[in-house]
């Protein structure tokens, strides 16, 4: 079987097939035709193997979160997904394992109705690259630079998860976690969920918005780069999953959910006349959306606090060419 | 030096600052302006190092060919280039060798006016993937599948050359080949020119239009197999290098023209009443533009000929993961 069959035979056939894709895989290009007063949204995130997730994962979970980490960036800006291309490198062709994975991440762009609408099939180490493309209405974007002083933080679901789902897959002993838990975690870890509806529906509500995947704390910086303030964020308003705090201590509970990384929630600041569309959002979409502390003025600096008390707690997040980690 | 500083020193400070890139680098996404009347045109490619370049290949020339490869779609389309991701996987960081990466790279971005608009830095087995994005009047994108049995078959540049580079980097003994014509072949295969000026000025012009990275014949076959119709080449007509032909023997230079693949030159066809443009856009852009046969109605097969006679050549193309290499 050749490149080309395989791409045919795996990933050609997709069941949603949209208007505005003039030319899908096939060609040189894809073409695409841009609604109306659309800006377009693009991003790119690459998965390796031994690094972003184990050799032997589950291919289709691994074909899911290669989809939602993407996702996860439009989501951020408030865009609506529509095209995706695919760039995936294997050291051998194993059908049943392509197949798996074709079909976790071809299911998640069913869902999210797009198409995939191009890539390369290429030989070597297992990586990953997916570009994801979207729409967001002339000037709506959610970026990073726009939050100010005042502005309350808010974060998606209970951040922390994931990276306590790593640790538990790596071999962490976690005797005081009941089954469900730790099976929630790693789920977690391997197929998140993609927070497009929330992105979308905080286009002029939020100030700011990013997606933290490099752990909540870290991310959370580069809005306090961009935005130019400080915040201050209270230990004990954080959506910590009750289970997590029983089994690992509270403390550490913080720092998972602080700098766990691999968490595709979104993290937001919300002007104060804007927080009643917060609780409707939240009601909306069944996603706890949760006010973790303010914006202030001053250093793009954060201050962890406890009963209004400053807080030491050292946190690193996720960085491949860092000396920290 | 984490990886948001290498981003920034060697990525973010290009000349080039399109006015239609509202966001570029450091955000979730980028966020992007498309013209009017214009369709998106979109290609991703991957090159991994031990399969599509040597490890020790100099940074410089990769940075070009990882840019140039990716255009050369948008060329083949007729596309005018446009915006760029770059998903870079690094085994180690060697700032030296990411300068003179990112120089060859955003030379070539420079040339053509394109931005660089994201992309991801990660560590692991070196590989670079390429996404770029290009704008085309609406409903003028040169395709595959519009090529009528009747029209002429025309190829820019000399095919093979890259693909000879490639013989004599592996140690092919070239007696008969000057340096010159050597060095020559190695720069086609390094630092390929992609032919967007050609590309453009085919709209409307051409029927049908590939660039020919995985060899002429086999990308020719995929014309064949989008428009159903056959094709005739005739060998005498293929516009081979005469110092290769003095130094390999006509047949082997036929073969390496027709299949040697990694050239980014244009394959095109144009209708009768359209040749006469041709000779126009070769003199414009001093590029040769050879007619090698024509369209047939039939199966889509290439029948090669020489003296108007059937002439036997196997042939095989670029493909990773097919038996018959």
């Amino acid at each position: 079987m050749s490149e080309f069959d395989l791409i045919d035979k795996y990933f050609f056939q997709q069941v949603t097939q949209r208007k505005d894709v003039i030319l899908g895989i096939g060609d040189d290009c894809a073409l695409l035709s841009m609604p109306a007063k659309a800006q377009l949204a693009v991003s790119t995130d690459t998965l390796v193997s031994g690094v972003h997730f184990f050799a032997d994962v589950d291919p289709r979970a691994l074909g899911h979160k290669a989809l939602a980490v993407n996702i996860s960036d439009l989501a951020a800006m408030g865009a609506t997904p529509a095209w995706v291309s695919l760039a995936i490198t294997l050291p051998e062709l194993n059908e049943a394992w392509l197949s798996e994975f074709a079909q976790g991440f071809l299911a998640l762009a069913e869902y999210y109705g797009m198409q995939l609408v191009g890539g390369d099939t290429t030989k070597g180490p297992l990586s990953i690259t997916v570009t994801v493309h979207g729409h967001v209405p002339q000037g709506k974007a959610l970026t990073r630079h726009q939050a100010k002083a005042g502005d309350w933080i808010y974060v998606s679901g209970q951040p922390g998860e994931a990276s306590l789902g790593l640790q538990l897959l790596q071999g962490l002993s976690a005797s005081g976690l009941s089954a469900n838990t730790q099976q929630h975690c790693i789920n977690r870890l391997q197929q998140p969920t993609p927070r497009v509806v929330i992105g979308a529906a905080l286009r002029g509500v939020a100030s700011a918005c990013i997606d933290i995947s490099d752990g909540l704390a870290q991310d959370l910086g580069h809005i306090l780069a961009a935005s130019h303030c400080g915040a201050d964020i209270h230990l004990e308003q954080l959506p910590l999953n009750a289970d997590i705090v029983n089994a690992i201590a509270f403390e550490q509970a913080c720092r998972l959910c602080l700098a766990g990384g691999d968490d595709y929630e979104l993290l937001f600041t919300v002007p104060e006349e804007q927080r009643s569309q917060i609780e409707v959002i939240a009601s909306n979409t069944g996603v706890p959306l949760t006010c973790i502390g303010r914006l202030v003025a001053g250093k793009p600096e954060l201050t962890l606090k406890l009963d209004n008390q400053h807080y030491q707690l050292p946190l690193a997040g996720w960085d491949h060419f860092s000396d920290k980690k």
